[in-house]
């Protein structure tokens, strides 16, 4: 084991909620083989088995925590099945994660990558258990990581190209007639919708911000606001936000609610005047 | 940067919830600039932008924290607008918040204090995005303060009497009668309603507290009662709790729902045999 | 006060919900004491006063945390009256806690233990409320345990067998017909239904896993599942869980909803063709 001079740092993200002593636990495990572990609960709210959900939040980290991070995702239905268990090394940190699609944003940003499928018995817990790999696999695989772990030891290199994608992360199309069309990809707590298009996607229109016309369900949206206060309380807006997405939020309401709009749901986006009318 | 000989610790208040990974940021920012901050979750329950819930909470931190923690506050319906940020060093502590109001009852608390505010962008996350100042502003400002940071680094400083308070810092009010009114300011998870008034401002009615006379709503309450347990379950009851000021609970039961009284209802404490009757 | 060799680590479990600032302020008071300490939150959900639940969650611990953990449990309906605070020390780790059944678990599991009464209130906080005692007496005591505090300096060392234990630690029971019968103990966020059956009671069958027979509520269970995944989406099942105690799941479900069972809840086993039917 090398060792490295940093603080290690972990990230935990699971669906566990907080009504149980399971992510705890998986912290237990953690101090009890790295006890200088700086651990960092990304969240433990993931809606039970949301894949899509998990993927969007663990592609916030990159950029925000130290690049020696080891991030850990234990949203898992497959959890006790032959499911690959991967550990992925980025410019931005470690992620470890079942295989199932929790890292597609991640890989879809970095595509400078290596992957290692996580095999080695020897870091397991023993008795594995069939129920709480979040315990017995990730915890010890995660602490041992962020001790300075080879990453060799988890087992064999793998192509990152052959991990499991989800669909969202294909990002946004264009059709001929030059309109925009991306997903909601994540509602968060306060009902703003978060979409997948990002910044670049929007300079492809050439035109001011002020002149995009946006349309999310039966919405439609003039220009971007440059911030949430800047709209009357209650008006629908659009805004680039803090995931430098485009986001469909209401000045102190909830977007979701008050659109009835919320994951997988399409936004159209095309330039005012260009003739290409999403109206 | 100065250094300290103290493990720095970060305490950490927002109204973001935890079904997001917003807080997590937060956390990551700060290890990435300060690996060795302890950091401490006080809330991040606070209903949104319930400043003056908020301001109770923070308020509860003096003396039960080491007086080098830097206590970041984001409760902050004013982000992306012309709103100040402050910085408030006093015995107890460093006050990290929006001037929105959210440090008036420690501003009521500790006189004896000094006013930054928060300018100097060098310490802010670049690009500066205008909806998520927890990430890009608060949190490494704090990092860096919870490393030693010369205050005078942040920006000017500023006069803590110019400062905004909201109206329930006033505190309690006692009329011609005799009669003290304060204030629920705060009811917490279990239903107690923890109001304004101190165990001084009680003092002034030279009496025993089994003298005392409370009147919350419609409940007349006959004395201080010591402990919840010394009163039968489902009765109403008066008490100094542990925020050393007076509140109404119920033994086993829920206060705010048993009483329907929640913040801002007025609460009336006289002595009994005084003439100043509130019955 | 003797030093260790260790990182000092704390773990909490408490009903104090994460609404309110109480489980930030005893962190504060820990790290004021023992700037050192990791602190893990077991959890704060447990439900109020619900001692059953909390005596499963810290009996969860065992085998998880270094064995120089100081386990702080306050579910405490009693605070403010004469209801005894104890540390008990194990094999597993230091538990300090109400003497109210909360340890009832850890110490049906670790017989080999010793417990002290804490009474030298030099470590409480002063002024001592009669209503915040986890974080006046729980938080200052822990803090000063994890630093390597010696046992006898709490207060006089008292028989582990004299500690008050709850019903459901008297564990299942056999009767005269070969019918096991035993209690659900715990139901976590996911519905799943735990027993205080364990391997080894199973094990007294002397027959293959796939013979036993289940019974829970009106369902009847044919043979124990190797993991979720196995069963089909929506099927109940039973299985060794992660606790090593016998758990009655739904694949993709929720256990306690669709069969409408819960703690306390009698579920019974027995061996197919035993001729000792639950059926």
């Amino acid at each position: 084991m090398k060792k490295n001079n940093f603080v290690p740092v972990i990230s935990l993200l699971t669906d566990f909620g907080l009504a149980d002593p399971y992510v705890g636990i998986m912290k237990g495990v953690i101090v009890s083989i790295c006890p200088y572990a700086r651990i960092i609960d990304l969240c433990h709210q993931v809606r039970p088995q949301n894949i899509s959900q998990a993927a969007f939040m663990i592609a916030s980290c990159p950029g925000f925590f130290p690049p020696h991070t080891v991030h850990v995702a234990v949203v898992d239905p497959g959890v006790g099945s032959k499911r690959a268990i991967v550990a992925l090394k980025t410019n931005s940190g470690i992620y470890l994660a079942p295989d199932n699609g929790i890292l597609s944003f991640v890989l879809g940003a970095e595509p400078d990558c290596q992957a290692w499928e996580v095999k080695n018995s020897d870091f397991f817990l023993s008795p594995l258990s069939r129920t709480f790999h979040g315990r017995d696999i990730f915890a010890p695989v995660a602490a041992r990581l962020a001790s300075g772990m080879d990453m060799d030891s988890l087992g064999p290199q793998i192509d990152p190209g052959a991990l499991i994608r989800i669909d969202p992360a294909k990002g946004p199309q264009i059709d001929k007639k030059g309109v925009l069309s991306g997903l909601i990809i994540y509602v968060d707590g306060f009902g703003n919708l978060i979409t997948d298009i990002t910044g670049s996607d929007l300079d492809n229109f050439l035109c001011d911000p002020s002149e995009l016309v946006i349309k999310a369900g039966k919405e439609i949206i003039y220009g971007l606001s440059p911030s949430y206060s800047t709209a009357d309380k209650g008006k629908v807006l659009a805004i680039m936000g803090s995931a430098r997405r485009l986001e469909i939020s209401v000045n102190h309401g909830n977007a979701a609610e008050i659109l009835g709009l919320g994951e997988q749901d399409p936004v159209f986006v095309s330039a005012a005047g260009s003739g290409n009318t999403i109206l």
